[in-house]
């Protein structure tokens, strides 16, 4: 007997509470008990996002409103800008292909943060571009882009918007959507919301809804428009994932308990404890710059496969982690903190991490890293 | 938010296939889905207890197989002998005293094992005596008796049974019930069973059973004969606890999916890294000899209350474990692992004690009990 542990970039556990909330009935989504909840929790999300905008609930995982965020906004022909410095990244720019968009890409070595000037500079050289794309956080590398920096850069231009990737952000760390000038935000159930996958969420500002009247892309089940029409009357244009939305009133309702600040500075407290583990144990961060505090990414040591790291976690000690994608396969491995997790499931990784890459032969001293990781994470008092 | 741990020593964490299981629809007790339920659970609590003897199934706590076995076994004014090494040895006496049963009691200093020379000698000297009490596991002390060196004492003895309370120890360690000659096993769900309290188990011998008849005592819940009389029939001789059935029916096929050898190694497994992580902390344990495989019980260290470790174990840290009781509350705390438990749970504990005791002011080294459980937990190959 092993006991499961789910230390992935996604999905991350589920809270038993949560769990509960989706075993209850399903609602039928036309019956008024329906509109009263969708309405709370459509409240719910605007505090979750910083925002007056509306926040759509898509039936779909987060590439569903990623897509949207695309189709919905831009015509064939448009110009678009894409960050890409990862494996989302380069999905931003696949979706813009799909649709007919005429991609600039600025490519980030993956383990990078984009620099805000060079955005400043594309957007200055073509000011045809209607949007700028990027990720707040980019899963592939665990390294966070500066979206507020950004957002100062498109925010003036009157006829750009900035869609940002939050899958692995929102809810992780401070993403001031109205304040900063975020015009899109993407994200999905599975992640720091704590649910299973099923759901994404798009907040969109009405500077992006202006765009949207203007785009001619085919977009039938992911027609924000459409869903706006139906959402701000509690209703969805078609049928909604239920329980999940069950589910995620229960999640509002912790999160709000907890305090948005409070969860932002357990995020980063769980974070920071992870890295500094990681290199009291003698390993390498993989991030060069602006770390995601949704996630560590951490480079194989010297003569070490990543993948096998990863996958003796999982087989040997029932943690799922992630290993690198593309060409970091093998050169990296990844562990998630993100959503429900509390100070042992940092104390759990930095152990196992530690005992697998021992067992593989790696001249690691137990205890190191997770004594550090101890030593952040004690309770004062 | 913190997370929960239950690592007190009972209620044990339940396995979520288990928790699923209970949640199934309530069947009526005397429709046929129900003794064919039934029917399959006996026997495998024959085969976890090891024996070809009834196991009993009652809806109440250990403690309600406790009483049972001492109404259903003894009369008034028949003499038993209790070993008392503790708050649950104690309990055998004041159950013999409500039922008129005349005690020797052998006291054991708490921490130590009974001396099963001291048991012979008792029953050479009052032949009268009709029954032996004891605990196989005594989980106010972390301490475990001999019982297969007591039973090789009783079991020669034409008229005296053996009746070991196992609560905290079947399903953790061997315990051959009918090999050895247990005459009467008690054992409640909320321990290795990893099931939530609610149900208590009972083993009886042919030797008990004739006992049984003599016995004039008043038992009319707990009457085993009746039960047995209904539970040969699959039936139950009142109301079962249904949805504890049915998890106890997913725990059985866990355990035997594992295997029994399996179990024990796995508990002994935990229970040795946890020792060995204590004392590499620098902690004294409590048991000054067979510390019990179930939980470990550690001394609270000069000038610290132990009292406090329990507290702030479960307030800073969302960690249940358990303080001392009667004489030895705020010298002692107590950390569970048996039943559905796993390398984390023990690295977990470790470093949650460390982080108490220095955050009481004990200077203790962040993450040498840890690096000791590391060790001892990592696995081969």
């Amino acid at each position: 007997m092993i006991k499961r542990y789910l230390l992935a970039p996604g999905p991350t556990p589920v809270p038993p509470e949560v769990l509960l909330a989706m075993a209850q009935p399903v609602i039928h989504h036309r019956a008024p008990e329906f509109a009263q909840l969708f309405g709370e929790v459509r409240e719910e999300l605007k505090w979750l996002f910083q925002t007056a905008n509306d926040v759509l609930i898509l039936a779909a995982s987060g590439t569903g409103g990623m897509e949207g965020a695309v189709s919905n906004f831009l015509s064939p022909g448009d110009r678009a800008l894409v960050v890409n410095g990862g494996k989302f990244g380069e999905r931003w720019g696949k979706l813009c292909k799909t649709f007919g968009v005429q991609v600039t890409e600025i490519k980030v070595e993956w383990g990078q943060a984009v620099d805000p000037q060079q955005v400043a500079d594309a957007l200055k050289k073509d000011p045809t571009i209607k949007a700028v794309y990027v990720q707040a956080s980019e899963t592939s590398t665990g390294v966070a882009h500066d979206v507020r920096a950004l957002a100062e850069v498109v925010r003036p231009l009157e006829g750009t918007i900035l869609v940002v990737d939050a899958i692995t952000a929102l809810g992780v760390f401070d993403l001031q959507t109205d304040a900063w000038g975020l015009d899109v935000v993407v994200t999905g159930s599975q992640k720091a919301l704590m649910l299973p996958p099923g759901l994404a969420f798009v907040s969109v500002s009405e500077k992006a809804w202006t765009l949207a009247d203007k785009a001619r892309n085919a977009a039938f089940y992911f027609n924000f428009k459409k869903e706006r029409e139906s959402q701000v009357k509690n209703q969805t244009a078609y049928t909604p994932a239920v329980s999940l939305i069950l589910g995620l009133r229960a999640v509002l309702k912790m999160l709000k308990a907890e305090g948005l600040a409070e969860v932002f500075g357990r995020q980063a407290r769980l974070a920071h404890a992870m890295r500094e583990g990681v290199k009291a144990a003698g390993l390498a961060l993989f991030p060069k710059q602006s770390p995601s505090d949704a996630l560590t990414a951490v480079c194989a040591p010297e003569g070490v496969d990543g993948q096998a790291i990863y996958k003796n976690l999982r087989v040997q000690y029932g943690i799922t982690a992630a290993g690198g994608q593309d060409h970091l396969k093998g050169k990296i491995f990844r562990i998630s903190h993100m959503g429900y997790a509390d100070t042992f499931d940092i104390i759990t990784a930095m152990a196992a991490i530690e005992m697998v890459l021992k067992g593989l032969g790696y001249p690691v001293t137990l205890g190191r890293g997770v004594a550090k990781a101890q030593e952040l994470l004690m309770v004062k008092g």
